[in-house]
């Protein structure tokens, strides 16, 4: 994994990748702690704290159904922005479809994690992931929070990641460090998610901190470009969850002033990298898949055509048991660009796999056929319609996907 | 089948289920043999043939990639719409995404045929289906035309409805009888597809024979209205097909003259039956299905919002799973219907499964967790909101549809 982060970085001036995930940023400790939501004793109670106030970006689910905690973020950030402390996540149960009673169950454990830690309710937020439609356990979690807090530690940060997993089989987390004229800082990244992933967002988390010092306004804006780029470019199966949830914190511990134009551009391409990253390993760690898919649009008549395409092709249950089989049967690619409502005529587009051109407008080039091998699959796609671009990540369907599916709650 | 076939003529006067496939269909004959585009010998190429012209109503994939078929059907059809005499079918290969040479492969086989059958090419209708992105063998299929005509039968509506599967597991066709004022007469048709299917169309063809006189524009106006709310109410796997065509074929041998608005509601019933059945085979025999998966839409606020939230569910892979391991993991469905686009409001929303309600505008009934068990499987979803509604028919994504399309070309 250090490998594929050094790949995400590279061409960035001064910027090298750092280990300890989220603890890399100073002032920020974590924990992750069983406490009985999950069977079989895995973490499923996270903690990220910060000594200092985190000025907070948010970016939620585009979802009309939404998870009890995305209206309760709405107005702490409103009423705070810059002033949140610390961030609960649960995992195994969503809080979601569960009405106003889930906003009041939600408060209630902000209320009494800060009281534990000697701070107001307003400082805490408290994400949740996993089953729709369940009853948060409120007890269980409080119950577990003496043991959440005493155990926060610069430490952490794996058993955190480890904590707000769902159906993930890794946890995913990392950090860079940048040095800028007022001085290093850092930015580092923790995401789960490897189902009901589709922009925008996924059944994501990403939560992004930085002892950068950066105002709320600069952040917003730079996170919200970088979300665009990673986080709402993957999709594992096309299904958008109810409580996706990308924060972007910055608690200026460093002392490294973020202000200039020049300096804001550093910091927006090392986050870009963090999240590009973090949304990679997403789709590698998808539910069942076995081959991570570059899908490349060039050529489109417009930013909107292009992504429509990139969509339906990622989203194509035939393309993607295709990639699967290593079946070189990209006549489905074509085909899925074809009725993704985008601008696209099949007399002018041209394919092409791993490097292979398999189709070009209406003719059929001597193939080799050795194409969807690799555990890696490119997939280039000029429509030649204009000049719009955009990249897309996903990866293929599989039997495990179908199984861990089929049994998710029961 | 036979029973299901009486349940959608349930209700509706003088009408009855007859035997003989498409041939029940008078001046029809039909064959499949095997001319060497499938291994292992299965039926590839069926021949449906009239004794006399039969007006023709044709109806497309809305995907932008067309198999070659498509253009030439329309072509020929507007120069001679109520003088189609033969329609040919291949399948295994789709004649698609092969430029204009494609269309040209097409119409050698159509004149190689009506020289056979000593009508004009302009009379003969052929379509493919298979895979795409592959040349047509032109020589193996005009190879075949002689054994194919010589066979022409009333007895041969099973071997061509078994010639036009491609992933097919049993043939699909079935045949009614209405009495009218002015004399019996029959509709009967044949359907292939269990993959790639999504409106508009699905990958799929249906052909629809009829003996009544019938006028085009009134078979046109008819047809489409019934193609609308059963061939377009269908998802297997939400690819749309470039290949999908539907034909209303009337060649008045009955003498049974349908003229006035009773006699038009008459046929027009006794055809969306004769669609819907096929429509629902399509779908139990979908890919891999185990289950059939009846959707409910009420009280959206609109037509296009019923159907979104339809669409949605009737596609989300996480629902499709849930359904195969009968978890009863509901808040899938919730959560398909809120990211449909469509007006939506948990707040107003109630569903129910199977009889249960499992959802009720925020509040979680007891629920029994006895739903999703059974082989056909029944989603209401009220959206609260208005009194738009909409039927629509899916199956279970499973396993075998994985093995299915991971193996396809290969």
């Amino acid at each position: 994994m250090k490998e594929r982060l050094e790949k995400e970085i590279e061409g960035l001036e001064k910027v090298r990748a750092v280990t300890g995930g989220i603890c890399a940023v100073s002032g920020v400790t974590a924990n992750g702690i069983h406490c009985g939501l999950k069977p079989g004793g895995e973490p499923d109670l996270a903690l990220f704290h910060s000594d200092t106030p985190l000025k907070t970006a948010g970016f939620y689910t585009k979802n009309k159904l939404l998870g009890a905690h995305i209206p309760v973020f709405r107005k702490t950030l409103h009423a705070s922005r810059g002033n949140v402390r610390s961030l609960l996540v649960n995992s195994k149960i969503a809080n979601c479809a569960t009405g106003d009673r889930g906003e009041m169950d939600n408060l209630m454990v902000c209320s009494t994690l800060a009281g534990k830690l000697g701070i107001r309710p307003g400082q805490v937020l408290f994400a949740s992931t996993g089953v729709i439609g369940k009853r948060l356990p409120v007890d269980t979690i409080t119950d577990g929070l003496d043991g959440l807090t005493g155990g926060l530690s610069s430490e952490g940060g794996e058993s955190a990641a480890r904590a707000i997993m769902t159906t993930d089989t890794l946890p995913k987390s990392c950090a860079v460090e940048i040095q800028s004229e007022n001085g290093a800082y850092r930015i580092a990244g923790v995401a789960k998610g490897s189902g009901m992933i589709f922009p925008d967002m996924a059944t994501m988390f990403g939560f992004i901190f930085t002892d950068a010092d950066i105002l709320l306004p600069a952040l917003r804006s730079v996170a919200k470009k970088c979300v665009n780029s990673t986080f709402n470019c993957i999709s594992v199966d096309g299904d958008t969850s109810p409580n996706d949830t990308v924060l972007a914190m910055a608690n200026g511990a460093s002392g490294a002033k973020v202000r200039s134009k020049k300096e804001k551009d550093a910091f927006a391409g090392a986050m870009a990298a963090v999240m590009r990253y973090l949304s990679k390993e997403l789709v590698r760690d998808g539910e069942g898949a076995t081959k991570f898919v570059d899908i490349r649009i060039e050529g489109a008549a417009g930013r909107s055509d292009a992504r429509a395409m990139a969509h339906s092709i990622a989203n194509s249950q035939l393309v993607k048991t295709a990639i699967f089989g290593s079946d070189p049967n990209w006549g489905r690619i074509i085909s899925a660009a074809a009725v993704s409502g985008a601008k696209f005529d099949p007399a002018l587009a041209v394919l092409s796999i791993d490097g292979e051109c398999v189709y070009d407008r209406g003719r059929l080039p001597d193939s080799t056929g050795e194409i969807m091998k690799n555990k890696d699959v490119c997939i280039v796609l000029d429509a030649g319609l204009g000049s719009a671009a955009t990249s897309f990540w996903t990866c293929d369907l599989t039997y495990d996907y179908v199984k861990i599916n089929a049994e998710y709650t029961t």
